[in-house]
């Protein structure tokens, strides 16, 4: 087995994915606006720690990971469509492209999104290439964390956050919900397929936590630093719904401060892991240059 | 084993569903829209066709089949949460109560409606009563019922169908979709949950789709011949969004002839799957009387 980059699977799931998309098998009319935000050029954040945590723990093939990668980039999909709707978010733009009822309109976005949702758990338990033990744990992960205990319940919160002074805790807890989980479930179900024990599954859940935290730091810094051409967003788009952040709890410094508390505990982490596995989970860094997340030096 | 009636099993079912709506664990401003609609009085049909099923069968037991009825529900009721939304049907009442998004907001009734699709999931993934295989069979048929080559295809197509002209044809393709393929799924899964052949599954699919569009016709009926306060909802829901239904495509004696049709054809498979199965399933036919759909006499 040969171990891959980052731009090395992005590349192979990307074509993956293409392929994926055309035999998607549903009526035109009905395709047409999954494809469209599907295929927005997202980073593929989610699908690629699938990918690489089966990499890294090298037991099963990439190739047994794909349905899992494309199923969580369908919730993911869905959970950004929805997100976008007048009655939650209220965006136009999605990296910089119009969001999927601007293009669209509302009514074929929600469905658009419910039949993203819906889908994704075809994909997993029709994967003859996992063992069906497996793709139950994937599919009873997968419900759990986008769910009512998950994904969804962080994304309630969140709207109903608006105007309110929260917390530091409070938005952490926001976050852990509705973006921390689909990360941790992405590492998870890189380390189900690859048949890793309940201790490894426990420590990768504690890596994604961390870096969850962190990708939401960096995403609130950027927002203060950086204008709205190159996030692409709308400008200020957290301060115009009045969203608490981690830069308007903590001030800039205390934002970068906590930015690598989470990067210092996903070291911890990763050096457990490395411990526990003997396998090389330092690879799991690599996500922060992907994101072009500062990486302070690393301890010895 | 003793045989149950339909009042008998929905007692049944009421109670068990109950006690689960109880042991629903999340945070409690997710858990209050998802309960609010829950348990906003509906017939349970589609629950009751998993249990009748597998009471026919007579080889499993009625509790095997409670968490697939259960997820059955929460898709059932998600989709009425999304489908009167302002941006689809707009309905302000449902079972003479205020719809999810009047009662709360349309925020939280867009989340309450992705977690009860998203939690269904997990409910068939985690039941150890029944076998991996079974289930995952259970889940790839839900999501593929329910998702885009199914039930929310047919809320798109009903939806864009508004103010136009349809064929009779057209029509019944949106409610094979939008209500005929979760029927099916229910009597599937009570046949599933019973280890039934696929022909056997064949020709319970085929009495589920007669049976959707005989349901579908006598909505339509209903809803010329009765006013608001007998039907729960909004006084000419249909006629005012514009769309076609059965006596407006057919007069209402053709429509009538129509679910004659639709009835004769229920006989015919339910004969074929008595002479298939050796099992009594002439007790389908309840499901008629239990919806007051008016039975001509039975042919000998």
């Amino acid at each position: 087995m040969t171990t891959k980059t980052i731009p090395e699977l992005r590349q192979y799931y990307e074509r993956k994915f293409d392929k994926h998309c055309l035999s998607i098998e549903a009526p035109l009319e009905m395709v047409k606006p999954m494809l469209y935000s599907l295929k927005n050029g997202g980073k593929r954040l989610r699908p690629l720690m699938v990918l690489l945590v089966i990499d890294i723990f090298e037991q099963a093939n990439l190739k047994d990971g794909l349905s899992t990668a494309f199923a969580l980039e369908y919730i993911h999909t869905y959970s950004l469509i929805h997100d976008d709707l007048p009655a939650m978010d209220n965006d136009d733009l999605r990296r910089g492209q119009p969001t999927n009822h601007v293009q669209f309109d509302e009514a074929t976005a929600i469905l658009a999104g419910d039949a993203l949702l819906t889908d994704a758990f075809a994909l997993i338990a029709q994967e003859a290439k996992l063992k069906p033990r497996q793709r139950l744990k994937l599919i009873e992960l997968l419900s759990r964390s986008a769910g009512s205990t998950g994904m969804v319940a962080g994304q309630l919160f969140d709207i109903r956050a608006e105007n309110q002074t929260l917390t530091i805790e409070a938005l952490k807890n926001i976050h852990r919900l509705k973006t921390g989980r689909l990360f941790s479930y992405a590492c998870q179900a890189g380390a189900i397929i690859s048949d890793a024990s309940d201790k490894e599954l426990k420590l990768i859940d504690e890596f994604a936590q961390a870096f969850g935290l962190a990708y939401q730091i960096h995403n609130d810094l950027q927002d203060v630093l950086l204008d709205s051409q190159s996030t692409g967003k709308e400008e200020h788009g957290d301060e115009s719904l009045h969203k608490a952040t981690y830069p308007s709890l903590l001030g800039v410094d205390g934002a970068k401060a906590a930015l690598e508390a989470e990067i210092e505990t996903m070291h911890q982490v990763i050096f457990r892991l490395t411990k526990e596995t003997r396998k090389d989970f330092n690879r799991l860094i690599a996500f922060l240059e992907y994101l072009n997340i500062q990486v302070k030096e690393q301890k010895a």
